[in-house]
């Protein structure tokens, strides 16, 4: 049995209200070294250099995530009876932890490190940390039926969807927390209506027909931020300027190790395989102070990446229609002199993880009928179907350096 | 004269909906270096420790006290007429750049190094710094006219009144946007009604009677904040140890140079004077890269200070009402084996600053009546006059280690 | 020329921050009886009966579509230059005055005696009333060109659109207040964006490319009004018995007419054709005490609806798939004793106004590209091009009493 | 036992989010005539008359005091606890019918009729009413205990205080109520840091002295509320003349009965004592009709004053500072020749109801130390006893008719 705390503790949170808790394996996987690093890596890679309020982290996203988990389990009719409590305290853990795998400036660095976060969120959970060494004080099992929820994997499914389905809590908390911080209004949408709507039938989550409404409104939420915020070019062009800098710092290490001699947070993750000590280090003072470091050290591509990341000198962008539009690019950007290999880079958006919502891709809404039947979404709102049979959005942009130097760059 | 940028430029903000920018000066401070920093500086030294939303920074913060500056000289009335565009200009920049000498941590670190940040401001306002530079460009005597109303020195004391006096632009902007981030309502206050009921009078800043209430409002925001964000123990506990780890920095140092091999950031803050390099260098990556490196240093109390700043395992606090309350946690800290320089500290809030509002400090807010007098606002305020003859709050608690170590830490 | 009040008058406004007055003109008309009577109409039908907060009046939505107008004539690049002083004080009436018109229950009242709000609106600017005399006072031809602007005749198709074109002030503000009122977060679009973004272009307004996300999102948020809100089923039930108590009324007065000798607030709609002043005491706290008074007259029918309208035992309702259905409810409610004519309705909801947008019918939105091209919305959204093409939804439904009696009910 | 309803009803609010219900008793008396009426008599009498917005009504006000209650018997430690759950049920009921008594325009209308409104709560109650016949039903001596609770008289004292203590669901409710429609700030508190930190200590409410700072922030949300929205000069000026109204029918009813033939509604109130069904009837669509149908009624005081009334010309005011003021006033406004008696009046508003806190008068707040000793609030909260013992904030004016007269008005 996992134990109560003394009385319910809470944390203040702007989008909830109040975080609550009376489980002590969360309390104390709160205080885990691992999770408070969360505080130390924004929520959001580089949209706070467009929206500059946007500085707000994984940590309070996590616990946010936890919240809504929480919620669900005991205020969804149906969740609340089907589950065991064992369950939902597992379920409100993989919620807590989802994201404790993430690396500074959170997506951008997955493509860097070729590691998705889930893979080291599992080994953080199953590995040799403060975390690991918390949830099996309490049971062994525990850790691993936390990190297979995180992965999708848990034998009963419902609690995959929890955290990890089209409704699910991870991306409830982030479009209202990320709206809130960001403040755009794009992306709130009704989270107490969505949140009664919910039932279980046939051990899947399905929304009653009466909530159609909230989650199309939902949907466009999502939608929305996804252009107006996530894919603003401005963030992108910070999370390119980024990818760069590793780029060069592989490609310099190869020959250089000797100008890594204080640069050590970034070792691990220019050759072999970090590991998860590693990925403690590296946090997001660490990468900054790395980059800080790096524009005083002998390698001109490095000094003026890190001083354009540090100080917003961007890269400029356009839209692109024809390869003509690049090359033309590329050929200016070489004749200014800069190595086009680090200071052009073509970037588009458009597959399907910018669609708010496909049917057909094995994470659809279900819909409950007054008459107990459950058809796809798709099928019950013309809006979502228009969505899902419309024309693919997709922006093709390329990205570069702009030629002129400011007289007062010191 | 200062040049218009070619449209209205705008950033979203989440207090003041935009930040309006129309002066290119304008445009060019906030791309230069000193200011992008503020970025990396929180504005709320230890405050995220207790309420986890309040992660923004000085950045955003600057940005808004520039814009309530620029609402106050061209919507309020009389300041609009009695102020030329020059002065105008001035004191927005005065606005945007007061806190640009702020080290990490904010206030905590001005007791550390025993430099007020305004001392910074001033010297990267008049020094070598991209700052400097751009202000030159534009006029040559501009850069000293900024110093001067950021020290409150400025012959037109109408200027300093709107960056620092009773009712200036940084502290509005402080509360409402601090209120935000912690997600308390304490902070409050109706802005847009105090800035309709300010006027000019004999060249001072004064209230229209019917303003009474909401800068009464106001004051208690203030007061409010005070007590349940700014001074909540669970932040003075984070910066007194902030403030430990420092002590014993300097106390190393005096005798283990060589520990500090890679931690250069630290140096000139433990012995000299530092530099404005020295200062744009150590921002809070820095700082807190330099707090993850002594977790492995070779001095035990380093290690564990520093661990328990980045992994939140804080002192304990009891209200002191006696000498032996002190002496008898001083005893059991000793007793179990912590030195008591660094894990006992008795502090007290009290002095005047806590103070939301004090009459006769030469800070006074005056109201001007119907009939065109001027009074100061205890005179008119039951509340007000309340206040300020009313028993002053004030809190004494020791901070202390707690014994017993978790057994999973690692 | 119209004057100016002495300073600006300013009114709070939960929607806007603060209503702006400098023109004496604005400021007489809202003292003008007529306009003071709009407090006394519901801005909503019978939605307070589903969402009880929305019992707003027609008085502050009226305001609030002053307040855009106002922005948009002076912030608007383009339309600020554009308009004459004179045309944009005429639309800032026309704005203020549009819903003069209205009957109690707004919409639902227009159905009741045949006459759009539109048709009153211009006869009080135009007839014998204080509006008329107030603008007269100013200037001779005033009263007919707000008129026009009204009607959508005036001959600058800008003015026109700025009322009642697709973004004009009219719905941004209905939106917005609904919103606010109904406690939904449905209706919440980026005024401020969409403010930003529109331009003017061969004298039609437009909209930047820049602004189709906010404009997408203000198109979504209307769509979800429509069916959460405004085609609430209780709110139609609500307004069926308003429509059946007239109908009732009609036919009663046609045989007894003695039995409306207090009722004379009703009898100018139950036959001829009512006069300005008629309309003028037809408010709703009129209909309403009529309603009470019915409840004791000596005709069962209008007792029976008139208690239900009051106490809210409203009509039950069911989704309509067949006549069958339809009929099968006719002869319930006939076999328990009640005259279907007066006890069952059948109600549709599918044209085109309850659309959101729909491109073609003479009310586009115009998109202006970077290049300066302009095209229709739905040339250049996925989301507006999906719901254009897309199927139509539809709603049928039929309302009907529900036989039982409370035994309570007095 | 009181039945539960078959699932959770609810109700969306803007300020609770929901209001949630699952008593039949409590659903059946929402649905009563008397309950529904309170719809027609709007929350604050005259205060609309200033802040546009604030045309809120009795209904929704109610139900949110409903709420907090429900909230508070099973939210607060202790209580929830203490309370058998037929005594949670009478309290919730309580709440919920504290104001059912309501005349139109609030407290104004009291004065009036010189009956308080929790006079006729009790008669609707207690006297043959839907709502007594419903709670019959369920049980026998529901309504005394309903009755006696909400006139302060319960044996269970804890019951008393949650609907009429110093920190009861009613003021709790009607500040963040009335500060949302009127959109005013000052009445923002923090009721989810109140709820958590109240407890029960010897059958009586008590606030944890971690709670003192919400308190003194709800305490003065109380004082500005007060002042700047409940006693705003406006509402006093609108409420003045409705006064004037009543006291006039009287004078003219006394000696012209015939006069009053249409006017049947406001009869009772003229004379002897109103019944329930009298009071039932006044609503305020009741009171305004007769407004407008006194308008064109043969006494020109009545004609003038009502029309006032409907139309916002309301009395001018002027602070008072010696008798000399209101002498001056006086006869220039007989000079004017108007009646004195009905066109001047002098105000003071200073009693103790305005002040937002007093102690001693036997409604005190108690704080409950970490000791679990209790002391009354002023002894712990520096603020509140500097308001308890600072000069009582007075207010007095003169409201008096303005001569001139409009060339428009019809």
């Amino acid at each position: 049995m996992l134990q109560k705390t003394s009385e319910m503790k809470v944390m203040r949170d702007v989008i909830h209200g109040y975080i609550h808790v009376d489980l002590q394996v969360i309390w104390d996987l709160i205080s885990a070294k691992e999770f408070q690093r969360l505080r130390r890596v924004h929520q959001l890679g580089g949209v706070f250099q467009v929206y500059h309020n946007a500085e707000h982290t994984r940590f309070s996203h996590s616990l946010g995530v936890y919240e809504i988990v929480r919620r669900m389990v005991y205020e969804i009719e149906g969740l609340d009876q089907q589950l065991s409590e064992r369950e939902k305290a597992c379920v409100m853990m993989a919620g807590l932890l989802h994201d404790i795998g993430h690396l500074p400036f959170s997506h951008a660095f997955e493509t860097i490190c070729d590691i998705p976060h889930e893979e080291f969120s599992k080994q953080i959970i199953l590995g040799d940390s403060e975390v690991h060494c918390i949830l099996c004080k309490y049971d062994a099992t525990l850790a691993q039926e936390v990190a297979d929820i995180i992965s999708y994997q848990h034998p009963n499914e419902l609690l995959n969807q929890i955290v990890s389905g089209q409704l699910d809590a991870d991306r409830m908390d982030y479009l209202l927390r990320d709206a809130y911080f960001s403040g755009t209004s794009y992306g709130n949408f009704d989270l107490e209506r969505i949140l009664r709507t919910i039932r279980v039938k046939d051990n899947q989550l399905v929304v009653k027909e009466s909530g159609i409404h909230s989650v199309e409104d939902y949907i466009m939420a999502r939608y929305h931020m996804y252009w107006q915020v996530y894919y603003h070019p401005v963030a992108r062009s910070y999370e390119i300027i980024l990818r760069k800098i590793f780029k060069r710092m592989k490609e310099v290490y190869a020959t250089k190790k000797e100008m890594f001699h204080n640069l050590e947070m970034f070792v691990p993750f220019l050759t072999g395989t970090p590991t998860i000590s590693d990925h403690f280090i590296l946090d997001e003072p660490a990468a900054y102070y790395g980059f800080t470091l790096l524009c005083n050290k002998e390698d001109e591509i490095l000094q003026d990446l890190c001083r354009r990341l540090l100080n917003r000198n961007l890269f400029e962008y356009k839209s692109v229609h024809s390869q003509e539009d690049v090359d033309e690019i590329r050929n200016a950007v070489a004749k200014a002199g800069f190595d086009v290999r680090y200071y052009v880079k073509e970037d588009k958006t458009m597959q399907s993880p910018y669609l708010p919502y496909k049917a057909g891709d094995g994470h659809n809404v279900y819909v409950l009928s007054d008459t107990m039947d459950v058809s796809e979404l798709s099928k019950k709102s013309v809006i979502v179907n228009s969505v899902v049979h419309g024309d693919i959005k997709e922006d093709k942009k390329v990205f570069y350096v702009k030629g002129e130097e400011e007289s007062c760059w010191k």
